[in-house]
């Protein structure tokens, strides 16, 4: 190996380390575990004879271009099938020249940050926030600020005092980065009115907004219509959306809603970073759309994520000891679980796992220190009967965590270990 | 729009510029147009039927994992097998911790810049060389040092002159790229004696080379065997190889073979950059290569790029007029083709555009002002009726070029434009 082989690396490389949370997620893969950690999809669900179907049909029907180098930019036909589908949230005025096909939604956080971030630049992010995110800005050397989260997401008057104190100290950030809706962790959605507060003080500042939706279309209730962030600052807002969560995420394949000054440049970052998304998984997206298979396979994931949030907010109810709290998603794949103060999420890992189960710890979702007695719980891959045993199983750790750091209530303190 | 928008991007950012590459390469999408300017491979032979056959057998057999989020590191079957695969090439101690699969091969070349290159550091390249590979590399604000080549690729010695000049100055360059078989442009290759000489170069100096292998399995005729360089210096060598050329590029899967401790730098970077790559098109791979599909495959590929070679070189020798050189490379996609010094090969694109056929400008493969009368040639894309009246329209608009540049012989002079 080349000598001094780390300092050869390139700064902003040397920064890139071995997650700690990431060393955690991989003792979750024991057999015989109960995992609310990962942020999977429920694989049941893969619609794979529908797939299959389709790639017959394309390797007969576009095999030259399906097989071949595609437009960076992403294939034509799926780039107007997505400017319908995003009418219906963003009912303005865009067209194909404003989306590109990325390879998941991961390399348009990686392309936004690349084409904006210089090192030591600010980005303000929610407090918790998708830990992807921050692993993909960070990769360019970005500094962090951010904006604690409550029950309804971010708090507009928050983000402007944060915005204030930035702008006292010269600071401009890149872009303010949002999960809108069912958000990753918490699960907590932005209402109507925040939505767009937040659009006008990017207006007002000239600043942009970096809208993450993964998880908008799965939505356990009729009621939770929203707009897109997008759609009240179309000139100010980065759209990312993908079908990892309503077709497949084996498929890698995303989109950006932006404006095309915008567009232009991620393309031009994206031909040196793969130069095209796999023609051949854009077109099974595209046939899944022009089919319409995926309004009705989204109902189906509804229904059965929505069933699972139950059952896991039933059994949370059943077992938890008192003194534990959750937030309660209206859809989505997470929700958010606080222990009391002086409970310790990272300490009680290992005895979650040897009670064979786990989850994300909470610290794990802050670029500053915090979330200590807080966890993520993923309820879409595990089963009902799992997710019953799982909180279980949980249960009684909490209990175990509570004890150990002196916030069990005695009501509660009957429960033997 | 928010304000200096363009102010407002990174500094790489702002260093990526529609190229004018680019924009000549959208003028040969007309229709009539011959081109040869792509980097295509022929989609008449794409194994469509074997797709469809795997696709149906992969969504049967591994569903829940085939569509399902996968590991960074790629599938470990197809891991597993490429360390197989890269063993005949490079006979030498290594396993699947040794690779990692990727995006495509431009992704390679992203990721390996990304944790090596910081702003201002020095990369040295073949002159010319691909241009994919010069964007990536320039898109972490490198800056170039270039090797001219000769008809056997890169000499050891002008490298080490070239190595000289840096380390006198100072400067340890991040690492050398090569192209080692039927190198893209000019379709020359490394003899074994080069690659072993070359890679005793990077040992001595402590040096990285990242060894570019799209066009390996290509040959023509079963003398060309060579080791890869990696086999000599697998310390100091990142190899990449990809599936675009002996598959299809569609499904955008390529692997690293490298030493770990750069493997699990590459993994982290790419965590950030999109997850993992598609693990529907890894396992088409995999199982291509499992059932046996992929040797007879290239058989047949080798088979029919052959004889498109030869067209070309045979009509470039009816048709070319005196004076004009050529390169017969004895495998990969391209050939690279000189006027006489002082032709003009961007001058004359206009014209070739209006004869309908066209190339790539040489300049476009290098990273100083060189090439001026150069052109880079497909032989892969067009049909054998197409090479041959490709290159008569070529000739013609090169007898003009000579014409008015004043370097057409007396004796080729009686052709009439």
């Amino acid at each position: 190996m080349v000598k001094n082989l780390e300092e050869f690396f390139s700064e902003r490389a040397q920064g890139m380390k071995v997650s700690e949370i990431r060393e955690l997620l991989k003792l979750t893969n024991k057999p015989g575990i109960i995992s609310f950690a990962g942020g999977l999809p429920d694989p049941e669900l893969f619609p794979a004879e529908k797939i299959e179907e389709i790639c017959t049909d394309v390797l007969a029907k576009y095999k030259k271009h399906a097989l071949q180098y595609s437009a960076t930019e992403g294939i034509m036909p799926l780039r107007e099938a997505l400017v319908d589908h995003m009418k219906r949230t963003s009912p303005c005025d865009f067209d194909v020249n404003n989306i590109i096909i990325t390879s998941g939604s991961q390399q348009a956080l990686d392309l936004v940050s690349k084409i904006f971030v210089n090192p030591g630049d600010y980005v303000v992010t929610g407090a918790p926030t998708y830990l992807g995110g921050i692993g993909a800005i960070r990769a360019y050397e970005a500094r962090f600020k951010s904006v604690a989260l409550d029950e309804h997401g971010m708090k507009p008057d928050v983000l402007r005092t944060t915005l204030d104190e930035l702008e006292k100290k010269g600071i401009r950030p890149k872009f303010i980065y949002v999960v809108p809706s069912f958000q990753n962790p918490m699960g907590v959605t932005l209402p109507e009115d925040r939505r767009k507060e937040i659009a006008e003080i990017a207006i007002e500042r000239d600043l942009l907004i970096l809208e993450d939706t993964p998880y908008c279309e799965l939505k356990f209730t009729d009621q939770e219509n929203y707009k897109d962030i997008y759609f009240y600052a179309p000139e100010n807002t980065i759209h990312m959306g993908t079908f990892s969560k309503i077709l497949a995420p084996g498929l890698r394949v995303a989109w950006v809603l932006a404006p095309e000054e915008v567009i232009n440049k991620i393309v031009l970052a994206k031909q040196g970073a793969d130069l095209c998304t796999a023609a051949f998984p854009q077109y099974i997206a595209f046939e899944y759309m022009r089919r319409g298979y995926i309004y009705n396979h989204i109902e189906e994931i509804r229904k059965v994520y929505g069933e699972k949030r139950d059952t896991m907010i039933e059994a949370m109810k059943k077992y938890f000891p008192e003194g534990v709290k959750w937030t309660e998603p209206k859809g989505g794949m997470f929700l958010w679980v606080t222990l009391p103060e002086g409970c310790d999420t990272v300490r009680m890992f290992e005895r979650a796992l040897k009670r064979n189960v786990a989850y994300v710890i909470g610290k794990a979702f802050y670029v500053e220190d915090d979330g200590k007695n807080a966890m993520r719980l993923n309820f879409t891959h595990s089963t009902l009967e799992e997710i019953e045993e799982g909180i279980k199983r949980l249960a009684e750790t909490i209990r175990e965590e509570m004890k150990l750091s002196g916030c069990l209530k005695a009501g509660n303190s009957m429960m033997a270990f």
